[in-house]
């Protein structure tokens, strides 16, 4: 089964936005079997839009376009489609609705330019969009699929999830295709194909091992492709059990989620609490926590120390200790881990200091080095890197790194 | 001129990369006048990339290639391309001597595979690749021009900067094109619209002013086209400041920069500094100043208050408040903005507390509900928001929004 992905709109095409959404969408597609043959972006233009439209529809059987369907004069997606399929405009009393309870509840008024939203192509059925005013559309023609959604991301990928997907499963005779994601932290890509190169070496034809490294981690994704369901799910089961035994030390979840969401859900199960104490990371860790539903659970919060005072202030950081060994030493991580755990009263803390880049590097400390310290009063692990020169891959892979520290520390302590 | 760019290879189409290189050369391009008409990832299939290199030169002037370059059998890009243009196949010296120098510096064999790298379609000038094994290609056939350059980001950047733009600039009589960013926070896309409608209205032909949306934050967008440089950047920015005049109140920059930055800009102006206090939005805020080189002029740091315990102990809050009138309320984040003034010693802090959501709403409180505080000991802005079920939705719009109330408190401070 083929796809394909139109993204309309000239934002892209100018280059002031990348576009992440393709990507994204490829992936969810690829999961379920659907393998996308072009990516298209394409200018806010009828006669382009009109043929990407017959050009993709002559290449795949699944048409899935972002973008162009704001409120204003330049969004022509909706009339384009229209056109195309040869059909009028209706109004949508479900998506009027919408707008409608969207514009009451942030206390606007509700224009005419808003009220025209929910226009729709005749043919289509409307996915309503929960985040948003632009409805999402579901065409069915000639025995091909074309799903036009928003072009802002969580709007999209709401949809993809909550709708399209499960449609597009529905509506199509679908391979089986399972897999079954290791994530792993702390260990390099190449290091950990040696380790278990010899269990690559023994998979069968039908099962695929990839390899998705991201700063400071790496999934692990086997997929197993069968006609049939008989039999994969435990023949997968069984190399994921091989794979996961070998790599125990560095196996962060044996479920494809987030590094930070498997480290809230390690101390969860162990009945913990976390703080944390940043100063590179500036708030980075503590977003990264809380953007998961349920992190209140385990994360108490805690302090974002860019300046020196507020190292002291907040940490207890001794200013002889700033002094002599400066912000970013061994000295002053340990201080702030000490004052994380005893001034937010948590079992664990993290505490990360470093030169984030690209200024404030010296001979012996340059851009990029970090220092981090977590664990509990009695148990701890501190840990001097030396990352690159890219400040906000600093900030990530210092997160990571503390994420990954604290597992493998964990992973030690008995409930 | 019109231009379109062609990404060829499977890591975009699956979802393993997002395709930047993109997003960077059309940047490039506008630059110099050239605008993408289409941007297309296509697969390494000889019959698809034949078909998109027609369609591309059906439309446009000059079509630039990346990816597929590389030495194993996937990589068809350079044979496919003899066969478009019907040529053979020669060795470039200057290539080989490139390939053999790289391996010889990197003490590595070099293999018949490798210097099959220096053989090239016989029509095309090399641009030889000072960062790499692969050569880029330049082609001129029937009035149009093709590039075929590495995919591989900092090599295709190298191409692209030394010897592409300029060439293309000698082999053109380009137009012009400026552009001209309006940053505007705090105010929706469709009255954005209504308020400068007139404004668009009288816009010339050969003006455009686009919209561009994101959480909590309108981008405005003028660009201008004309075949000379006379009188058009007076002519964009003529209608810049009539829109500048006309958002006055919500303008956040004048240039192209995120909203966050253009904050930091702000206060840095203003010699003031910024610390935070932020419940639901859990270091978001803190994270998003911090993310850019510099933020340490300005954001001293600040508390990540989770639980009520720290709301307390970190920024003063009194247990009566929390008791009397819960966490989200007003009485709270006024105490927060407080406690954070006096505890961090900042001229200016933010204080941000609600229910980020899915859970934890209540009948008076639903998810989505938000406070927040910005401002000085005198001079403040206090706001309740309700937002959306989102949980990122929520903590992102919380940020946008305290950026806003910032943005237009200070705009009333004299310096």
């Amino acid at each position: 089964m083929r796809a394909e992905i139109i993204t309309i709109g000239d934002e892209i095409l100018i280059g002031q936005i990348v576009d992440t959404n393709s990507a994204w969408m490829a992936q969810r597609l690829n999961n379920i079997g659907i393998k996308v043959k072009q990516i298209s972006s394409v200018s806010d233009d009828r006669e382009h839009i009109l043929k990407s439209l017959a050009e993709a529809a002559s290449r795949a059987d699944i048409i899935l376009i972002t973008g162009g369907l704001g409120p204003t004069k330049d969004d022509i997606t909706k009339k384009t489609l229209a056109e195309y399929f040869n059909v009028g405009m209706i109004e949508d009393a479900a998506t009027l609705a919408n707008v409608t309870r969207i514009f009451a509840r942030n206390n606007r008024p509700l224009l005419d330019i808003n009220k025209a939203q929910a226009l729709v192509p005749q043919n289509c059925q409307v996915i309503i969009n929960n985040n948003g005013t632009a409805p999402g559309m579901w065409f069915e023609n000639d025995g091909k699929v074309y799903v036009s959604m928003p072009g802002v991301p969580f709007e999209m990928m709401y949809m993809m999830e909550e709708l399209v997907i499960p449609k597009l499963t529905v509506a199509f005779k679908l391979p089986v295709i399972i897999h079954k994601t290791l994530l792993t932290a702390g260990e390099g890509e190449s290091f950990l194909a040696k380790r278990i190169a010899d269990i690559e070496d023994k998979l069968p034809e039908h099962i695929k091992l990839a390899y998705l490294p991201k700063l400071g981690q790496v999934r692990l994704r086997l997929s197993g492709y069968s006609s049939n369901n008989a039999g994969l799910e435990q023949e997968i089961e069984l190399f994921a059990s091989e794979i996961k035994e070998r790599v125990s030390d560095i196996l962060v979840a044996t479920e494809d989620i987030p590094l930070e969401k498997a480290i809230v859900n390690l101390i969860k199960s162990k009945g913990l609490t976390l703080s944390v104490a940043e100063s590179c990371t500036g708030g980075y860790i503590a977003h990264l926590l809380t953007q998961h539903a349920g992190a209140s659970k385990v994360f108490a919060g805690g302090a974002v120390v860019y300046s020196n005072a507020l190292k002291q202030q907040m940490l207890g950081v001794k200013s002889q200790t700033l002094n002599d060994f400066g912000a970013v030493s061994e000295e002053t991580v340990v201080e702030m881990l000490n004052g994380a755990l005893k001034n937010f009263n948590t079992d664990l803390a993290i505490a990360v200091t470093g030169i984030a880049g690209p200024d404030g590097g010296t001979q012996d400390k340059p851009v990029g080095t970090v220092w981090i310290a977590v664990g509990s009063i009695n148990n701890r692990a501190l840990k001097k890197f030396t990352f690159g020169s890219k400040r906000l891959q600093n900030i990530e892979r210092s997160a990571a790194a503390a994420f990954s520290m604290l597992n493998t520390l964990l992973k030690d302590v008995k409930n």
